[in-house]
């Protein structure tokens, strides 16, 4: 497999030659000297856009382009440049650069993608979890969900979110255990709280994302995911799974169903609900308070300077190194 | 069955004697001089609360109690009086006032509920409506819905809100047909968007409605309207019947669950996505549109002022009169 | 001391003979038959308007003005009555009604403000948090507050907010307390945080309040309180502590000022910087949940209806109660 | 004239030759090697930065620059290349670059500015809207505008909006019957509204801006129209047309300046008033809805790409194309 | 003439005996015991709802209707009593009350609209800042409006505002004298301001309001007031002055619409464009400073209590009387 | 010293040879040819990123960039390139680049930081209205701070911001000045006002900023001016000052606090608490004026275009120039 060229680490000028996920291809086009096409590729560092400079054969560069399709994998020859602004990947005859569709087994799917390392010791965790619930019909439900080996894979398989930095092979079960531990938490502490349906909801609140993520060699929203949202999607396999269940409680399944649709406790942030009950309030809080945890510190911990300070644009905030 | 006294019309000092709909009781309480408990009741023109006063006897107030409940129809004698600023009826027996369950039949439902009084007339409108799709999955999936003899009615038997203005028996149609009706012309002047998407979507936006509101002798919001919200609501029924259908285009569905889900437009104003592509967009603004101007017009015809203004708090605007 | 009437109890035309703490007054004024002055006066149910009615003889109601003062306590007879769809208590000869004030030991203040009952049992708690700080700069600091015993026992004796549901004495380190718990566990979870300086972030965060609260007969905000906030007195607080320990290490210092400063999360929701770095993160986001899911609670346990929903007003929101 | 180079396909290392429209321009400054100016221009695909590299001679330098003035044409011959993240032409006798103003007649218009293609088919059915208002002295006012041969011309070349999707020729005529096309719908759904005053409002909303834009060899807003905007223009114009139609009803002048100054809906959004009477809001919900339909259906139109989504940066929203 | 009952000193049970301003009246309409009809009235203190309770003879409660109108001033007879949490008056046989049109003369106009005494002086000082302006065109239209004496008259006789605080005679003078003079200081202070444009805009910035409000009996906005706004009616009236003068610069002419447009500062604050050049910024800055200082000094000065603080519920703060 | 080349007129190709101030490092990383290193570097013009490009010998290039450090200024001789869109400095022994610290006095500090030259004419008016406070004690406070020699001349010293336009050596004293003259006429306006505790506390409004930024070879902010914000350093310098003198009016050191702590107007703006008297009001007020007025007159007196318009993307708005 060689060693893997990083996309964050490309400057203007460097040699190229390194593999890349296909992210989406623009079709073929002429241009001065011949025909030309552009796709967008990632690893696991980033995205790039790679543009292959052709000649005067139409039919070789629409042959090239029709050898490869989105989430498989090419190996690219060729030089880094920057245009307006941004590093992109040149193939040309004139620099040597080469295209080619590489098979399965010929890169390292861990170059291309993030992934938790101990995702055995988290599923055990999250299993330990699971037995902590005492209601027999919120466990037969949480069976149903976790002792399904399929899903339970897909589960543990799957991100958190689709950004670079959490889109991580394992992250989603790594967040929806923090949720749950610190759910049980605050049921300790607010002993009025029904700790069952809390740690429950805890459990199931992201479900959704198993439908909403796909990992192939890249991580990317699916349709569904875009045009229904995890929300929708988590509220809908709660649903199949609750109708398969003889006589499970009506009153459990409407609250569960609102601590879903609710955990992003605003209408404005995505909820079609807001919490209505101090059980679906906790959720979003824990939710809430990992999600944005991670998010700062991970940014501490991967600052790379001697100033004491970082820009966080997308907060628009300082963050504080020492 | 008498003439009904209107809640809206009371005054304080009113001898009360007429017949309201239950919404909801709170328990029996003691009080100075013996027990008493209080509910909220409701007709066409408002909601107002009621109290019994009784004697020492608790047993006798109690079974008083338990002899009603919620949606039913009870005949009270009492007096009007005012309490922190809101009218109340009081029932005692210093003021000779009475209580008693009232058996259907024995009250007019038009006294207790608005109702348009033109269904049959806007069942036809909408067929013909239907009857504009050319696309053969999506009018089967529109008859699904609306040659089902059972939903249609329901359907046509829903209010389209909950709040007193708008809350009348065949609200629910009246809204649907005006928002397809605007859709159609917005797809004739913009040949872009697909019209058989537009309509059908305008058709089904709010179906969830019929189960989120109950009518009995009086309007109110269902668990699952509440817990739920409508748009969820018609998402899940959307699906079910959508599931019975053969090889119902698997685009069609996704892009119909869009337009459902996205109707309010707005994260903030409860939809959990965005309207994504134009077809989902028109039936936001036709919805949007109608709407906002139902509730203006109907400002202005129901204003009793020789001022030229009205005052529309819930909006903080004037209303022009001339 | 007889039994206590509660403000939230009085109904128009109740006879009143009780005993209520002062908040404020207003100076006497000339009324159709004579002189009159009106004060604002608490007991642990809310708070009251009561109108001193007197006679031509202004100098006798002037002495009777001048025998009491805020947060003192008086003995009322008069009787309940609605004054713009207000409860108040009216006092006048005609009703029989008289005015006096009342010494300490003559009234039970149990009657008059909350309290919590198990505070020597919080204190324990706290001290246990305390004991699991290992920085010994840090902990010498915590020490210096909470060993001194006069403003351990402010602080126990303090309440957590103004408004009258969480205003009870023992309510500041009630709060504290959970606040310091889910930061213990959030630590746990985020092995890249400080947990040190988030514990004693958190145990620190609300020490403003001992100085922005005033407890008497009835609890009211100090002027400092009011002119300067608590966040601005927890920082004075902490710097004069500080200043008293040497060589306490400056960063250490900046930072726990950074979270005392910034723990109301954003601006323009009082902190006048925002979270620079997760420990000042976590602190605001755990005192976030334990106050906002403790009000959902109190409002649910405290529903009496028969209905399964009340509403909200302060929040705009439903509140489930099944 | 030759072929038109389009600004939007330029790419760094071009050969330019072809002629561009004058924005406005920088003054004469010196540089290492000489004098240079630069100028902002365009064409129907975008706009672009010119640079002129001229040597030590600052009199011819400073002849060329007076050489030709904004929205007059030139011919450039240079070389396109990046700066900064942007593409611009620099012009140099090292390049073998010439700058040299272009006579009208010399070059194709419709390269430099888009126009609809239909103008003389809008402004029939723009005509028979016209016609369908019965109202005696409402026609005359819109005759007065819309007979008037010069004020009719200049309505309909002028475009409805700035940025370039949309600033097309006779985009301001295309818009307008839309809106009216859609009020005429709403009136007829909903016969409580004033159907004349509402069709006058829309055909009127917009004529604001055949002041506030500029079409000469390019399309800029005036200055009038940045420093007042184009509702106050049209409200200005309507005052002026209404003042010299004898008898011309104040009622309905008073109603017609609302409409129009209150189209833009909400404060916020530009209108110093917001609709009072259901006429006011029916325009300026149409208007919205023509607008926003429009935009979002251009995107889709426009879009070149293999995946399935765009992203529209303005709105911040994915935009689904299939 | 007698003297004069306040509107805001009026309690339950009061016998009433004086003259009121009629603000507008709802229509004549049956009740259990006749006829009867209410009004809206108004003095320097206040508005109240004034109840006419008539007999059986229809005729004469419409005769007496039809007696007075709005704007016209009348002596009641009758009682204070409280409905829904408000005081009204009740005016009825049975409480031996009467009704009657007053003639001019036959009331104090002081005592149904505020004024302030020093008109004269005030027209003295603004004479004053007129002539500070040294632009000769400039001080053309200042006269144009200022040496009207018609104009002027009206300018110093209308309030700046509707609200009850600063609805005073004379408002409107005094509140633009305080804008100019701050002008003054800024422009001193930052000499690159146009000093003349900037004084000459804070002069004429509030124009609109001489036909904004209509001083009456009482205060009212009017027609034009609150379907066009004053920020439209002033840029009218500016217009029309400029318009009759020859040749008033283009440009000057521009930026002083532009003053007048942009004063409100923002698009929410009702302006339909934001200031564009620091000259206009200085205008609006100005008019802010002094609308809210005016507003809390009020606050201050006419609160009357014992306790250091009052709330302001509009502005959702406390103010502090020390 | 030779003469000083810009940043802000740095052309990518351009040799440098030039000195600028250090802002921050990054610490030294290996490269495809050996060594290299970055930093941030300002003078007063703006900041550039300067890349040291060394050889294979780490020690030597360690040993480079251990000779120099932060607020030290360095003489830079290498190539201005472009890189992702911006302007920076590349040194390589190919281009013949080098890099040295060069010492005090070698260099023009005005080059660096730019400064206002009448700071002893501004002191002089700052005595002056420091002299306008009549009452004792507010100038015994303010004597305390501005006879301080050492804090009079860190006071004068001082910024008003650290960003470009106003980072002036003397912007402090400037502004102050300013908002103190306001503030003096405001008084004069409403003689309502306590005029010596607003002009006391206009003088030390922002007396924080002497803390919370650092002037060496460039501005910056300080650790405390980011982590606490120069209104709490301002009220922790005047609590300090206030306890020196004696008997010093306990309600006059609350008010200025206040005034201090509310300057920024509203909590979103940073103040943590918000003007509760007037006084505060009318500090907040000319400050805000100020300093906005200042920025848009600065962008236009900066602004190099023959067009009439600039875009002022700060504040998302056009200036107009004419």
């Amino acid at each position: 497999m060689g060693s893997k060229q990083l996309i964050s680490e490309l400057k203007p000028g460097d040699r190229v030659d390194s593999y890349f996920s296909v992210n989406y291809r623009k079709p073929v086009t002429e241009y001065k000297y011949g025909f030309m096409f552009e796709f967008r590729a990632a690893d696991k560092s980033g995205q790039i856009t790679i543009k292959y400079w052709g000649g005067q054969d139409a039919d070789s560069v629409q042959k090239l382009f029709a050898s490869f399709d989105r989430e498989q994998v090419v190996k690219v020859k060729g030089e880094a440049q920057e245009y307006k602004g941004q590093i992109d990947i040149s193939i040309s005859e004139k620099n040597g650069g080469s295209l080619v569709r590489v098979a399965e087994g010929e890169y390292d799917l861990n170059q291309l993608i993030k992934s938790y390392e101990n995702i055995e010791e988290m599923k055990a965790t999250f299993k330990k979890l699971v037995s902590e619930v005492r209601d027999s019909s919120l466990r037969e439900l949480l069976d149903a969900f976790f002792e399904d080996e399929q899903f339970m894979n897909a589960f543990s398989d799957a991100p958190a979110s689709i950004t670079l930095h959490s889109a991580a092979v394992g992250g989603l079960i790594h967040h929806t255990i923090n949720v749950a531990e610190i759910c049980v938490r605050i049921a300790e502490l607010h002993p009025e709280l029904d700790k069952d349906l809390v740690l429950t909801g805890a459990l199931l609140h992201d479900i959704g994302k198993v439908q909403s993520f796909k990992v192939t060699s890249n991580i990317s929203q699916t349709e569904h995911g875009n045009l229904l949202g995890h929300i929708i999607l988590g509220d809908q396999e709660l649903m199949a799974r609750i109708a398969k269940i003889e006589d499970f409680p009506e009153l459990a399944a409407s609250k569960l169903r609102h601590i879903l649709l609710s955990h992003h406790g605003k209408k404005e942030w995505g909820s079609p609900v807001e919490p209505m009950f101090p059980e679906a309030l906790a959720v979003h809080e824990a939710d809430d308070i990992d999600a944005k945890l991670d998010n700062m510190i991970t940014k501490r911990e991967d600052a790379v300077t001697e100033d004491d300070w970082i820009w966080d644009a997308r907060h628009n905030r300082l963050i504080y190194l020492k």
